[in-house]
């Protein structure tokens, strides 16, 4: 298997870069193991590996970070990353400049204006944000397996939530009740705050859960995931709290429909677009064109939100191995909300679903 | 009482500025109450004051923005914020040129390209990081009645996790137990991961709790804050549970001497490097200037870390309505760490302490 650190040298020849400066932690997490709050790479052909970080994490750096990568030690990250750098190579050699690419994305500009005034006049800065993304991307078999653990734990602790049923409680002790569940069964955190929605609440897509107790008859939008090993879960299931008005359960139809075409639709070769667009055409022509207003699914991984994203405006095509949520929705404000959401792996011939909680509409008292 | 936004424009009339972008989201909280998670403001003179936000937060935005400010909402902030932008003003005025400060401590190098491409070229971008944070600095008295229940709920679910013991119980389980706890007595959250470090473990500032029991004899470092309202709170305490060896002893009482005489160093018009300067004194003269390896305290509201900073680097003057942490410690590296922390309001010739827990020994079985 290509090492990680290969992936982005293959990509900074492709880009014509000498090196990149990783300064955004999740990427620096990813190059090296490191999961500590202060930290920056430096990687560039002929083995330039470099990895910096501050004295507090002096015995973290030397417990977490790969083989081969040298370890320095510095208080200001940006002076360290500008020692050392490569000299230039190739056609840069008689222009005699270092392309040294930066994430534009994640860099402050006053950061930006710093490490310019650090850097030699041989060296150029050139943007890359978004480059150690697009490998992230693409999961490993460790990844992957890290994910689907993490969507067990959560899976386990909203089936143990239910117990205590739904009707009565507030949507914010349920709320609560799933996130330490998820802890007490071994996450090391939610991925993300769980979103339960009841009723017209659940026409909110990013609803925080209310002081509201919820009510019989309803239907709750549950949103949660674990973070397990640094890696994170989503799902959403949405169920009724008893007999339900016929418009509403007409509308979990509907959306469990489309969210299973979509499904169906994930395979190798898809583009985000293409996927989205299943899901959007059947709701659109039940009549909710306007009640859809979020795109289909995205990336996931050491980030809850990460390429690619599976929406109108995505062009990426989708590759085996990347892992992505399908999650469509329906929501008539004032009214009511129904989402239904799978956490898949796209393979070469389809999908395998690494969430496993049925998606039949079931009541929960 | 002057308005937030009336700080600012103040602020702007110093600076020669026109205007200002404001998009970090904890600024545009403080300046219009919104507290969503996508959302800018325009502030200038001659009563500009527009709020944006994306389509999500149509009625959230309705709720909480503060009057005065017109709302508009758009799926691109940026493009938003350079419509009807100021008209130069005095000196400018016949140069045509109306200077916009923005963010360049939050604001990406690719967002500001961005926005450099959107504005009319009669607009000068000027970079004005940590404009709001300064006047965030200075609390109003609401704001220090919401940081002072913060810091009750937290002493209040201290107190109460501590009567489930230490000594026997791993530390995450207490770290778990004190978030819960903290939650179901009404915070929103915890203002962070909570510290709590035994033994060694506690000479590593920022110690994350382990799967280990607590062994009898040693010292315990608890570090933890509650959220409510939006506002944090911090206090760190060290319990013995048990004998203590008597250099642990002595740790904890030089510690205690030096936050003590911290304490008193607090008042209106002292720098950030005076106050650092008396809680060094003393744990240097007791031969542990190598085991301080911090600054003695920093500034808390909206953020659990904000202005201002109590450091030897600090030229920061203290004002009366500053909101700070004061919390030397003393850490043996593989030995014993000890942190002893109060959240204090400035005060023209004083402060007055947040938190109620004592800081003398006790002892937790």
């Amino acid at each position: 298997m290509t090492s990680r650190a290969d992936k982005v040298i293959g990509e900074l020849e492709r880009r014509g870069l000498d090196a990149l400066l990783v300064t955004g932690l999740v990427n620096v997490r990813w190059l090296t193991g490191f999961s500590g709050s202060n930290a920056a790479a430096v990687i560039g052909r002929e083995g330039l590996r470099r990895f910096l970080t501050d004295f507090r994490y002096l015995t973290q750096a030397a417990d977490e970070v790969a083989g081969g990568w040298e370890r320095e030690i510095g208080p200001d990250l940006l002076e360290l990353a500008v020692q050392r750098l490569p000299l230039p190579s190739g056609d840069r050699r008689q222009e005699g400049v270092c392309s040294l690419g930066f994430d534009d994305v994640q860099m402050s500009v006053k950061e930006h204006a710093r490490l310019a005034g650090l850097v030699p006049d041989s060296v150029e800065l050139v943007a890359a944000g978004g480059l150690v993304e697009g490998l992230r991307a693409v999961k490993e078999p460790e990844e992957i397996a890290r994910i689907r653990a993490a969507a067990r734990v959560a899976d386990d602790a909203l089936t143990d939530v239910l117990t205590r049923g739904l009707a009565g409680r507030t949507e914010r002790d349920v709320a609560t009740d799933l996130e330490f569940t998820m802890r007490r069964l071994g996450a090391e955190a939610s991925s993300f705050e769980p979103i339960v929605a009841a009723g017209a609440q659940g026409s909110l897509p990013h609803a925080t859960p209310r002081d509201v107790k919820i009510a019989s008859g309803a239907l709750v939008v549950v949103d949660w995931g674990a973070r397990l090993d640094g890696y994170a879960s989503d799902c959403t299931r949405t169920f009724a709290t008893g007999d339900l008005d016929p418009r509403d359960r007409a509308i979990y139809a509907k959306v469990l429909e489309a969210q299973e075409a979509a499904l169906t639709a994930v395979r190798a070769g898809r583009t985000g677009r293409e996927v989205d667009a299943v899901a959007r055409g059947i709701i659109d022509a039940a009549g909710h064109a306007e009640h859809f207003g979020h795109g289909v699914g995205h990336g996931l991984g050491l980030e809850v939100h990460e390429a690619p994203r599976l929406s109108k405006q995505s062009d990426t095509a989708l590759e085996a191995g990347m892992v992505v949520t399908v999650e469509p929705g329906i929501y008539v404000p004032g009214a009511v909300g129904v989402r239904i959401e799978d956490l898949v792996v796209v393979t070469e011939d389809g999908h395998d679903v690494l969430n496993g909680l049925a998606k039949d509409l079931q009541t929960i008292d």
